[in-house]
């Protein structure tokens, strides 16, 4: 079976956990032991979130004055260097007899995607007023209110193209563990000549994630996070896990932006897309989630639903 | 053909340019011009250097107050990350038919390789005193004199062993121009239970690409730089040259280190192991090099020398 799993940036630094190298490969390490147990007996593509680590460069350059500061693609292929490098030295301890490659990934985006209208994705550290105005001024940055602070906010295109496809796909056919399309890949754009260019955007790497498994024609897409379930009534009292759903029957629901909507977009794009089975779980339980014994479990419409769980303390959808 | 390239740090980012986005940009723009003749008519894997963008990282990072510094191993997969993304959108620009993909490298050391107990590369910024000695007790840093300033100095162990080979030969072997080994690889060596580890070190990056171009069985390797050859009694009135040389003679001679002296020891070591021609010039003359017309030519002993230049103000060793 050739899975594509997706980590979530939460899943390598927690919100709150400070953002120092200890700190992140103790995460790491131990996201990969989850990892490992798939990666032994099925053919496995890793991808993987970096907001957190797109934060902290962004602030060291800020914080450092002898240089311009670099714009967010390069930043975003820093972290695919940093975060892969990690990924690829703890696989290589968990398995290795099994070869392990981390791809750099150049995603697509379409220049005329209405979301470049509306930008979404709150990026970097607070601001001030003083300095978000200052911002706005020096680097043309759109930035929004968060809270007490100002934060910049970038669009969030939707991928188009994986343009390493072909390198991807030969990786995998000859049973190479690849860890690409890192924070949902760096978005970039050709312009009338033909020259291509980094776009200062972030593209959900559940996504690109759904669109990397469709296109390596994966057998399942695992969106691993830090939750063990998709929830209905999420923080209500009649908040109920989901074992089970079709694409049809999530998407009479409504999911909080920015948790676990694009999770559950993406699952129902590559159930649609594909008929297979798309799941979002914890990290920790991925062999169980492989086993359709946890997690939410995304299958497409016209099976008729069961239950995938030995318990019944969740629903079908 | 196939054919390794090498691009110098400088050739990047040259000494005295800002470090800026901008500079970076275009002087890949221009190294990858170069590079793209050879690339249209071969098979190509580009490696390069990443000094002044450690460099860069690093003093952000310093600047950067609220995260532990990360290490160097760490760093060196960051710029593997920047210097692999904008190398490769300027490639795919210049040769929009071809494949091009950037591999994280990781190249095994010797824990007990003798470099370690002399570290001799300056990396990093330069220190007061005070500063020295407090970065001394505080990081076990090596620090060492350098004109009026302090400045870290690590070893540069050889390299043992490229841990994405299989990798990398499927790639080229498919067609795909390859970059990787970026900053001569992220050290890393197995501690005795088997787990990986990264090494606070910098490797040679021209003997990281002699060892790459003859395990994938390279025609000929090229180590572009910013000087047209390698010269005899360099800076002297009586410099000469080397038009064509065998590494049974360069070895006779005395090269500066630091500057020739690693890019002609991997020269003759490719030359050695190989019986292949490994040449050593300047990148926008890559075109030419090819074709025997500049640089030093390196060929293997036994040869009969003869000049590959149509001028003579160069010689045969």
């Amino acid at each position: 079976m050739l899975i594509v799993a997706a980590l979530g940036g939460n899943a390598l630094l927690r919100r709150g956990q400070r953002l120092d190298q200890s700190v992140q490969q103790r995460n790491i390490d131990a996201a990969v032991r989850s990892l490992a147990g798939l990666a032994s007996d099925h053919r496995l593509v890793i991808t993987h979130g970096n907001g957190p680590q797109v934060g902290l460069l962004a602030l060291a350059q800020e914080a450092y004055r002898d240089a311009t500061p670099y714009s967010l693609d390069v930043l975003g292929s820093e972290t695919q260097g940093m975060i892969g490098y990690l990924v690829e030295e703890a696989m290589r301890e968990a398995l290795p007899a099994r070869e392990v490659a981390t791809l750099l990934t150049q995603v697509m985006v379409d220049p005329a995607d209405p979301a470049f209208a509306h930008p979404t994705k709150r990026i970097g550290p607070g601001y001030t007023e003083v300095e978000a105005r200052r911002l706005i001024a020096e680097r043309g940055w759109m930035v929004a209110r968060d809270g007490v602070a100002y934060r910049r906010i970038v669009a969030s295109p939707a991928p188009q193209r994986i343009l390493e496809m072909a390198a991807i796909r030969l990786l995998v056919e000859h049973d190479v563990t690849v860890i690409c399309a890192g924070g949902g890949g760096v978005p970039v754009a050709a312009d009338p000549s033909g020259a291509w260019r980094g776009v200062e955007a972030v593209i959900d790497k559940d996504y690109t994630a759904a669109l990397l498994a469709r296109e390596i024609h994966a057998d399942l897409l695992l969106l691993l996070t830090d939750v063990d379930a998709v929830q209905l009534h999420w923080g209500a009292s009649e908040a109920r896990k989901i074992h089970m759903a079709t694409p049809l029957t999530l998407r009479r629901e409504q999911f909080a932006e920015g948790t676990m909507a694009p999770k559950v977009e993406a699952a129902c794009r590559f159930v649609e897309s594909t008929g297979h089975r798309a799941a979002i779980g914890s990290l920790d339980q991925a062999g169980a989630i492989l086993r359709g014994l946890a997690g939410t479990n995304v299958v497409r419409d016209g099976i008729t639903p069961m239950s995938f769980w030995p318990d019944t303390d969740g629903i079908n959808l």
